[in-house]
């Protein structure tokens, strides 16, 4: 079983994936290792991914055969596992738990080659719809605090296969990255009683330089200190803490800005690697004034290095609002 | 001028390195781009860098002339810079202060393919010296409130020379990884009245399972929750905050360990790219009982996606006893 260590200095924690157990030439293999041609993800390779725990597509298709347009399973090689109960201990100074946790992908088209940006509208809310679905199911499970749903686009983002898909992990702790932007935006609230995410948006929208596009429900920026060039976030207009509370209306609004955004990244720098992340409250949280739920999009356009590692600062060399106007002026 | 700018949520600084202004085709051209045969850090090229700030070799060498062992000049395209005010002001909600500090290179040798790992002994006390001399002498500068010493090897790790060196920062501010792991040993003094590196220090000389190698001053580990596979931790066995005022004898002990810790990685992992990072109280802090110098070496061996940015976990597919293991039985 996966174990869940804790570094007792920053109280950051680490999944130590023993049943990956690389050894040093595994690593070796690996710099040089190239891919083949089959993918798991297709249709007719349905025997080759555990057993589907949700899909879309023709109303009479049989569960794990072809016939979807949208299909999650659990990853055949999860960081965490469903199976156990969760157990803390520690070990002298040291603190850990046992790895309990769900980890999913979304495959998100029958296509090998169809992009995120490229889904048809409708199959693209059954995508983010199915980030919904899955963090409602996950989070009656009470040893699970967190459901991370990511995407990883692009070798050098970090995926391994081809095929498009995005992925979940549910996490018995509450990820450090989400309860230090909900501290801080709880020292916001104490200080001016208003959500901070609101009033970015209130500021955004006022000045325009940083906006990449909107809709009656959504607004892109590129954030005012962001992390790497052409960096994105997607925020909802209203103020709502909790993305599986969100509108069945509003998840073609979602649909359009989210394919508009990386239609328009990837008219700037065709084929972009990236990531993107979902923030929102935790699981079974009640509803937060000071938080506000939001994807980051993270084009992979620069080097996270030793000065990035030992500050925890990032060099971006291109001004967000140089970013937003080359988003904007982008063929889509 | 770059500019520093704060997230209004995380507190997080970024660098907005407005002089590199970086258009989306410039990331289309370095996608594909390769390396010239032209080395600027190579003896008699002194001419191609900014003029050396300190040099160690033949006593009656003139600056910027060959005959050095070690150079120290600006870096050409530095993050931040060195003239100016400090100067900090808001932007509606936002905040940033303009981009005043230091960016130097340190070359470690005169000799293009010689690696950190196969300095001579000598020679290696000079690099580790000259961390030391830069940072008391940058540190007489009150714009600046700490010195980031780091290193980048091989181009995964962020290295755009393949000429040995490692790099130094003056900021006008803590940053945020250092001020958290201040923090963070802060709030176990106030419960335990103990250093809490001292404790694992202890602990693991004890348990000896993650020690990698030691002598008299000095201690390798590989830490507990590591981030990525084979990371080490360089700890001084006598409490101090400071790298500064360590002794000149404890330098050797250094080198020696510091030599030996890095031979050992690349006899798991030949040429592994790697950075690391020096991490020491802040310029001009009184003595901290509760914080300790060390070293972190961060192999690159593992991605930085999507899951990563979005919680702040790792997934560590290699535990460090097991890492510790194979360092210990590695060919030196």
């Amino acid at each position: 079983m996966p174990e869940l260590r804790k570094d007792p200095i920053l109280g950051r924690w680490i999944i130590i994936a023993k049943e990956r157990g690389k050894r040093p030439t595994d690593f070796i293999v690996e710099q040089s290792s190239s891919k083949g041609g089959f993918c798991p993800l297709c249709p007719g390779n349905e025997k080759t991914t555990p057993p589907e725990v949700l899909s879309y597509g023709d109303a009479n298709h049989m569960p794990n055969t072809p016939g979807w347009t949208l299909r999650v399973v659990p990853n055949k090689y999860p960081a965490l596992v469903i199976e156990g109960e969760l157990d803390k201990e520690g070990e002298g100074i040291y603190d850990k738990m046992n790895g309990i946790g769900a980890h999913e992908v979304i495959i998100e088209s029958p296509n090998h080659d169809e992009a995120f940006a490229q889904l048809p509208p409708l199959r693209l809310i059954h995508v983010l719809q199915a980030f919904r679905d899955r963090t409602i199911d996950l989070g009656r499970d009470p040893r699970f605090k967190y459901v991370m749903v990511f995407k990883n686009f692009g070798k050098a983002a970090g995926a391994s296969l081809e095929h498009s898909h995005s992925q979940l992990v549910a996490l018995p702790i509450v990820p450090r990255m989400v309860v230090s932007e909900i501290d801080g935006s709880l020292s916001y609230y104490k200080y001016k009683e208003r959500c901070i995410f609101c009033d970015i948006i209130r500021q955004e929208l006022k000045l325009e330089e940083r906006v990449v596009c909107q809709n009656d429900y959504f607004l892109t920026i590129t954030p005012y200190a962001p992390r790497s060039p052409f960096e994105m976030w997607i925020l909802p207009k209203k103020h709502n803490s909790s993305y599986i509370t969100q509108s069945d209306e509003s998840f073609q609004a979602l649909a359009a800005i989210f394919s508009e955004s990386m239609r328009r990244l990837n008219g700037c720098i065709p084929n972009v690697p990236y990531n993107f992340v979902l923030h929102a409250a935790p699981l079974r949280s009640e509803p937060l004034e000071h938080y506000h739920w939001h994807f980051e999009i993270m084009p992979k356009l620069t080097q996270i290095a030793g000065f990035e590692w030992g500050s925890g600062f990032y060099i971006n060399p291109t001004p967000p609002e140089d970013a937003a106007r080359f988003l904007r002026e982008a063929k889509v």
